[in-house]
C-alpha cells in the first residue's frame, strides 16, 4: 500500500469514526425502570398541607416586582407593602408580601402542561420533556473552567465553544444547556449574545435562554424567532431557561422579569428554589420540601397568571452543607432524600420535574468527585427527573465548570441510560436455550445466545480503562482525568459544526452586532 | 503551659480521639428506608419456575463431591454419574449430574432460618444477618495489595494485619472479613491459621472462616470453640463462611467439603454464584438469575441435607464483561439490575441475601474506581442486601486489595447508613416553627431549629474535603487518593489492639504453633 492510500484510508477511518459518533446520539432517556418512591405517600400529604399553611400564614416576598404584586392583588390575594425606600443614595426597592389563599395557587397550576417537548434547531433533536422521559444538559453557571493544561481559571468565550462542542460531541448529553460557564472575557450586558450565537452555531441540540436581565430574555428570544420562525417560536418552546427563586420564599425582579419575558412567549422556564440546607432552608428534609413546595406553588401561578398553558418545569436544587467549613457538599444523603421526595411530588401534581446532577463539592475530577457524583446522578435517574441540568461537567460545587470531568459525566450518563431500559424480560431474554446449548461446567462465550447479544450486552464504556494492568502500567498508569483529558482533546479536533442554514447564520449574527453596537460595555 | 503540660494536653487529646473513634462503631445499618423493586412479581415467579426446570432438565454436576452424591440419592433425587476416570497420571476424577424432582430444593430449604444472629467475640460487636438489617465487611481474596509507598504487590501477613486494623477502626465495617488479602509469604496450607488468628487478635468484629479445604474449615471451628466454648460454638454461627459455587451448574469437592465442616457444626455459609455473564452465566439479567437460582436451590437445600436449621446466605456475585478486553466489569447497569433482581427473589423466599460490594475494574483508586464503587454500592444498598462483602477496599476487579481505598470506601459506607435512615418525618423534622421564626428572605442558620439539629443534620465525612480552593492548594491540592493515604497512616499509627483474655490468645496462639508443627509447608 502506498503512504498516499494508506493516508487516504487512514482519513476515511476518521471520517467513519466521526459519522459514527453523530450517529450514536442517543435520544431523551426513556425510563422503563420504576422510580424509586422513599417516602410514603401520608408524607407527602403532609408536605402539601403544610406547604399551605406556609403560603397562607408566613406568605412570599416580592422584592421590586411590581407586576407580579398587581397580579396577584387583582387575582384577590393578599397583598401588603411591607416595605418601601426612594430617595437618593439608596437604589429605590419595595417588598410586597403576599398571602395566598388556601389552594389559589394548585388552582392557578391547572392549566400547566403536563409534558411538552422542546424544539431544536435540527428537529430530530427536539426533546420531550415529562412523563418518563429524562433529558440530560450539561453544567450551568460556574464563573471558572478547568482542564488539565490550563488548570482553574475564569472561563472565556473560547471555554464556552470547547464546553458547547464537548456537549454536540457526547451522545448521552440531550441537551445544549446555557451557561456552560460564564465567559468572562465578554462584557456582562453582551456575553448573552454570544452565548446563545455559540449553542445556535456550534450545536443543534436544544438550548436555554439568558435570565440575568428581562431585555437579555427578549433577546434570545428574537434570536430564537430568527431560527425558528416567530410564529412557531409564539406557541412552542425552542427554549428552556432557568428561574432561580431567592429562597427563602422570596422572588425579585431580575428573574421575575426573566421569567414574564419567556411565559409571554410560551417559552419554558425551570421554576427552581436553590436551597442549601442551613441557609435558605431548614435543615430537614421535610421542611425543605415544604419551603420548595410553596416557593414552587406561588412562582408557577404566578407562570400562568402571565399566559395560561406557557410551559414550566417544577424545579429544586438542594444541597447540605459541610460541619467543617460552610460549604455546600452534593451526592450526600440529605439532598438524595429531597430528590426522591420532590419527584414524587412533582409526579404526584403531574408536572416536569428538574433537579440532580453530577453535582460534586470536590476540587479535582478525582475519587472525591466521582463517588459524590455517582451518588448524586443514581438519585436523580432512580427518582425519574424530566429535566437534568448539571448532567456533566460539574466541579467544586458549581464554582468550576471542567472539560474532562464533562467528558467523564457524560460516560456515566450514556451507562445510566442503559439502566434505565431495564432488563430484557422476553423469551430471549430468559436465555433457556443457553442453559440447554451450555449445561453444567461450559462456557457461555461461544454459545449462539451468547453470539447473538453480544454486542448490546454490556454497558460499552469509550473512556474508562479495562485494560490489563500490564498494558496500564506500560501506557504510563493513566487516571480517569487523563485519559479524559486524551479523549476531550480528541473529541475537539474531531469536531465538526453542525449544518447551518448561511441565511439563518447571517442573520443572527447581525442581530449579534447589532444589539452589541447599540449600547456601551457594561458589568452588571 | 509549660512544654510538659502542653504534652500531657496533647496526649490527653490523642486519647480522646482515639476513645471517640471506638464510641463511633455503627450498628449493623437498621434500613428505614424501601427497598427498590426493579423486577414486577411476575417476572421473579418467572424466575423462580425457569430455574425449577432447569433444576429438571439439565441438573447441577458434582465434581468429586461423593457424599453429596449419595446425599441427594438417598433423598430420592435422580444420581447419574457421567464421568469416572482412575489410575496413573490423572487426578481421579467422579463427575455425577443430579436431576432435581420440581419442588424439592425449595422443601428442604423450608428448614433454613430466615435470619439470624452471627456473634463477634465482643458480643456487643455481634451482626444480625437478614431482614431490614444490612452488615459490611471489606474486600476478600485478592492476591495483590496496594498502598501509596509501596504500589500494587503480593499481599503479605503484615498487609494482612493491616488491613483487619484498618477495618477494626472503620466505624462502619461491620465485619472483619475473611481473606482480605492473600498473604503469599506464608505457606499456602498454613496461612489460614494466621489469617484467623489476626482476626481474632487484631479486631474484636465478627469473622469469615477458611474455604480452600475441609480441614482449614475445621481449624477455623476448632479456634472458634477456644473464643467461644465448644457448646457455644455448637449451636450459633461464631462465623460466616464464602462458599463459591463452580458455575455454570456444578459443585466441586473443596468448597462442598468446607460447606459441610460449616454446616454440620451450624457456622453460617455464604453459597454464592460467581457469575460473569457471557463466560459462566449467559449475557441477561433474566438468564443470570434463572441460573443463581438454581445453583442457589440445590447447594442450600444440601446444607439443610447436612444439618437442618444450619443458617446459610442466598448468595450472589454478577459482573458483566469489557467488549474490548473481556475483562470482568462493575459498577455497569447489567450486574446491577442483577443486583436488585436477586434481592427481590432472596426477600420472595424469605432469606437474608448478598450481594454488591465497592466493586470496580479501575487499577488505582481514582475516579474510575470510585464512579463504578459509588454505582454498585448504592444499587447494593438500595436493594436491601443484609450481607455485604467487598464493601471496601476493593480494587482492580478483585485482583487487588487497596488501603487507601478501603478508607474511601468505608467513608461512603458510613454515608449510605445515614441515607439508610430515610429523612425525619416526626413534627420536628417537619420545620413549621422555623419557617415562622425565619420568615422570607431570612437566613436559617442562627435559627433554633437548626442549632438543635446542626450536628446530626448532615453526613460529616471525615475524609472528604470540603476546604476553600485555596487552602486546599496550599496544601498541595491533595487527591482522595493522597487524603486517605494520610488518613490511613494516621489510623495505623492510633490503632490499640482490642483486649483479649489472655489464656484464650495462648491457646490460639498454642494452636496455630501445633498445627503449623504438624505438617510441612505446602503451595496448595
Amino acid at each position: 500500500m502506498t503512504e498516499a492510500r494508506r493516508r487516504r484510508r487512514g482519513a476515511d477511518r476518521a471520517a467513519a469514526r466521526k459519522a459514527v459518533a453523530l450517529d450514536q446520539q442517543l435520544p431523551a432517556v426513556e425510563r422503563k425502570i420504576p422510580t424509586y418512591e422513599l417516602f410514603s405517600d401520608e408524607s407527602l400529604e403532609l408536605a402539601l398541607k403544610n406547604a399551605e399553611i406556609l403560603l397562607q400564614e408566613v406568605g412570599l416576598d416580592l422584592v421590586n416586582c411590581h407586576r407580579a404584586a398587581n397580579a396577584f392583588k387583582t387575582a384577590g390575594q393578599t397583598v401588603t407593602v411591607i416595605e418601601e425606600s426612594t430617595g437618593s443614595g439608596a437604589k429605590d426597592q419595595t417588598i410586597h408580601n403576599v398571602r395566598f389563599d388556601k389552594g389559589w395557587c394548585r388552582e392557578m397550576m391547572k392549566t400547566l402542561p403536563g409534558a411538552f417537548t422542546q424544539y431544536a434547531r435540527n428537529k430530530d433533536r427536539s426533546v420531550p420533556i415529562g412523563g418518563n422521559r429524562t433529558v440530560f444538559a450539561p453544567v450551568y453557571g460556574p464563573p471558572f473552567v478547568m482542564d488539565m493544561e490550563g488548570g482553574r481559571r475564569y472561563g472565556t468565550m473560547a471555554d464556552f465553544e470547547d464546553i458547547v462542542k464537548l456537549t454536540y460531541m457526547s451522545p448521552a448529553l440531550h441537551h445544549s444547556g446555557g451557561t456552560v460557564c460564564e465567559p468572562v472575557d465578554v462584557p456582562v450586558n453582551k456575553r448573552h449574545l454570544d452565548m446563545i450565537y455559540a449553542h445556535l452555531k456550534y450545536s443543534d441540540k436544544p438550548i436555554m435562554g439568558s435570565v440575568t436581565a428581562p431585555e437579555r430574555a427578549q433577546d434570545t428570544v428574537d434570536m430564537l424567532k430568527i431560527v425558528f420562525g416567530a410564529d412557531f417560536v409564539h406557541n412552542n418552546a425552542c427554549s428552556t431557561s432557568l428561574i432561580n427563586l431567592n429562597s427563602p420564599l422570596a422572588l425579585d425582579d431580575t428573574m421575575m422579569g426573566a421569567l414574564e419575558v419567556y411565559s409571554e412567549n410560551h417559552q419554558a422556564v425551570i421554576t427552581s428554589p436553590f436551597l442549601i440546607s442551613g441557609a435558605m432552608a431548614p435543615v430537614s428534609a421535610m421542611g425543605v420540601m415544604t419551603q420548595a413546595l410553596a416557593e414552587l406553588f406561588s412562582s408557577m401561578a404566578y407562570t400562568q397568571l402571565i399566559r395560561p398553558g406557557a410551559p414550566a418545569i417544577f424545579g429544586t436544587f438542594a444541597a447540605s452543607m459541610s460541619m467543617q467549613s460552610g460549604a455546600p457538599t452534593f451526592g450526600t444523603p440529605e439532598p438524595n432524600h429531597i430528590i426522591y421526595g420532590m419527584a414524587q411530588l412533582a409526579r404526584k401534581i403531574g408536572l416536569p420535574f428538574r433537579s440532580g446532577g453530577s453535582l460534586c463539592a470536590s476540587k479535582s475530577p478525582d475519587a472525591q468527585a466521582a463517588y459524590e457524583t455517582a451518588n448524586s446522578l443514581n438519585a436523580t435517574v432512580m427518582a425519574g427527573a424530566n429535566f437534568v441540568l448539571h448532567a456533566a461537567g460539574w466541579l467544586e460545587g458549581g464554582l468550576v465548570s471542567s472539560k474532562e470531568k464533562l467528558v467523564m459525566d457524560a460516560d456515566q450518563l450514556a451507562m445510566l441510560q442503559k439502566f434505565g431500559q431495564g432488563p430484557d424480560l422476553t423469551e430471549d431474554g430468559q436465555a433457556m436455550d443457553a442453559f440447554r446449548e451450555v449445561g453444567p461446567r461450559g462456557h457461555y462465550l461461544g454459545a449462539a445466545h451468547t453470539q447473538r447479544h453480544m454486542k448490546t450486552a454490556f454497558y460499552d464504556s469509550k473512556l474508562l480503562d479495562y485494560r490489563p494492568y500490564e498494558t496500564w502500567a506500560e501506557d504510563g498508569s493513566p487516571d480517569t482525568y487523563t485519559l479524559a483529558n486524551r479523549k476531550m482533546r480528541q473529541m475537539l479536533n474531531d469536531y465538526e459544526a453542525p449544518a447551518i442554514d448561511p441565511a439563518i447564520d447571517e442573520a443572527l449574527k447581525d442581530f449579534v452586532d447589532k444589539k452589541k453596537a447599540s449600547m456601551p460595555d457594561a458589568s452588571f
